[in-house]
């Protein structure tokens, strides 16, 4: 084992850090270390927390963290951000989140642009989430804003996946639900000190009463204002008891199948080292050839 | 050329939803559809319309289109819907929607779940705009949820992006905002008849003031209240101000740049039928061995 992956299993914050960074870069050593701390893996509680933009899930995360601390639990937070393709901008956000947890180094953060993964988000994150697995973390917390393709299978790697919702979120939260619902483990009310939280919760159950889950889960409804950390221990309590209900194991499974996909086909790609992508792409957008003429004559070299 | 092809290429309607759905189920069809259709593309106006959920997208889409009707413009309307991945279920909004425009041949509507597509949403959409375009719709309208990875891609796809925004939208605006500041060609505030537009206006042009964007353009900001009809024209006008700018060439080589990848990743996955993924998913999360080990014993075989 290298001195890296010892240092990291060893609690050693530095290394961790450098790890992080090596995944963030996807740097050939990241795959080797990751390689190596892998069968010490599986004892970390991966909690899921997603919602809409405006939802308060980062207040959230945060309260969880601190009431996570006072159990004397470490945490690592994953944030899953919708930053900037192009000038890589970060969340203003995180920047002071980050100071707030500063001094506690039992709690680690890391921001994840979600531009530039070629193998995807999902993948990224499952490799940071193994990376604080290993090194000890009690619990990781990963946070994901919307409900897009990323968040659906950052959930199957989560052991339980909070929805946070708001009262009064507009017209269309039914169809926000609708495409919740079969991720959420729990649903949360934040801002409930908010008009008609009574309101969304019926809403909620009206969707429930709609379908069945195969593990014969029923989601609970919790009311928090995060702001006042109101909430939050009954929010832990629910997460705790879906993990007592569920061990997860599905779930993995169809986390890691999708993840194998994935790595096989980056690795494929890297026979291929020399292709001018952008070339082509000229080529195609000034009607010289056509995309599916190209992606042949590839694979026939 | 198939008879498909030129029923679709001559308007045909029942040819057209007949493709769509084989685009939907990744028939081996649909590529051989594709492939004969991508040279007639390159006229409709491709219009990404994003924002996170509650903001009115859909109905602004819908007013959109109705004005674009009234011009005489045929239309496509395609949904990036955060749809359940595990049931398959639909969004109830989008069957109301297809109902309303039920009458009228020449607004086509094809609401897309994200989950299940293995070569990305962004991919799958692309291919669902080469089909509308070729079909000679002057608009294509693509409709997407949230500000995550997928509609990064999305809005290189578009020759033109609306980020929809509303008053009031909580305490994390400025994250939303610094995630969307880039994709948005056009700011729309909608709901402009909620308190404090005023406020949500200044913030955006604060964080306008901060960075410029290499083509120089600074995205206009149009107030809407989309559910009266209000500021659609004005919405019109921005966009096509931006189109008169932009010639969305660097856009549309990035993005294929971005999907000839996909195509070939996906394309030297069909190499491997035999795979068991969920196999050896089981024997990762049992831990009888690592998914780097598997990686390397199914790439050396």
């Amino acid at each position: 084992m290298s001195p890296q992956s010892h240092q990291i299993l060893s609690g050693d914050l530095r290394a961790l850090a450098r790890a992080a960074t090596a995944i963030e870069n996807r740097s050939p050593q990241a795959d080797h270390l990751l390689r190596e701390l892998f069968p010490h893996t599986g004892r970390a509680t991966i909690i899921g927390i997603t919602g809409a933009p405006g939802a308060g899930k980062s207040t959230l995360v945060d309260k969880i963290a601190h009431a996570l601390r006072q159990e004397n639990k470490s945490v690592g937070i994953i944030a899953v951000d919708p930053t900037s393709p192009y000038t890589g901008g970060a969340i203003l956000g995180d920047r002071i989140r980050m100071l707030d947890h500063h001094a506690d180094p039992q709690v680690f953060i890391r921001s994840m642009a979600t531009r530039g993964w070629l193998g995807g988000v999902a993948a990224a994150t499952t490799d940071m989430a193994v990376l604080l697995d290993a090194a000890g973390r009690d619990v990781v917390l990963i946070e994901t804003v919307g409900v897009g393709q990323d968040e659906v299978e950052i959930a199957k790697l989560a052991g339980v996946t909070v929805v946070v919702l708001v009262p009064g979120m507009g017209d269309d939260v039914q169809a926000i639900k609708a495409g919740i619902m079969e991720i959420a483990d729990v649903f949360v009310i934040n801002k409930a000190d908010q008009p008609e939280p009574d309101r969304l919760e019926r809403e909620i159950k009206a969707m429930q009463s709609l379908s069945t889950r195969k593990d014969g889960w029923v989601p609970p409804i919790v009311r928090t204002v995060a702001v006042d950390g109101q909430g939050i221990a009954e929010t832990l309590a629910a997460v705790r008891s879906f993990l007592a209900h569920n061990d997860g194991k599905d779930r993995a499974v169809a986390n890691w199948s999708q993840r194998l996909r994935e790595m096989l086909r980056e690795r494929l790609l890297h026979r291929f080292p020399d292709l001018d992508f952008h070339a082509a792409a000229e080529d195609i957008v000034s009607k010289r050839t056509d995309p599916y003429t190209i992606i042949d004559a590839w694979l026939n070299r």
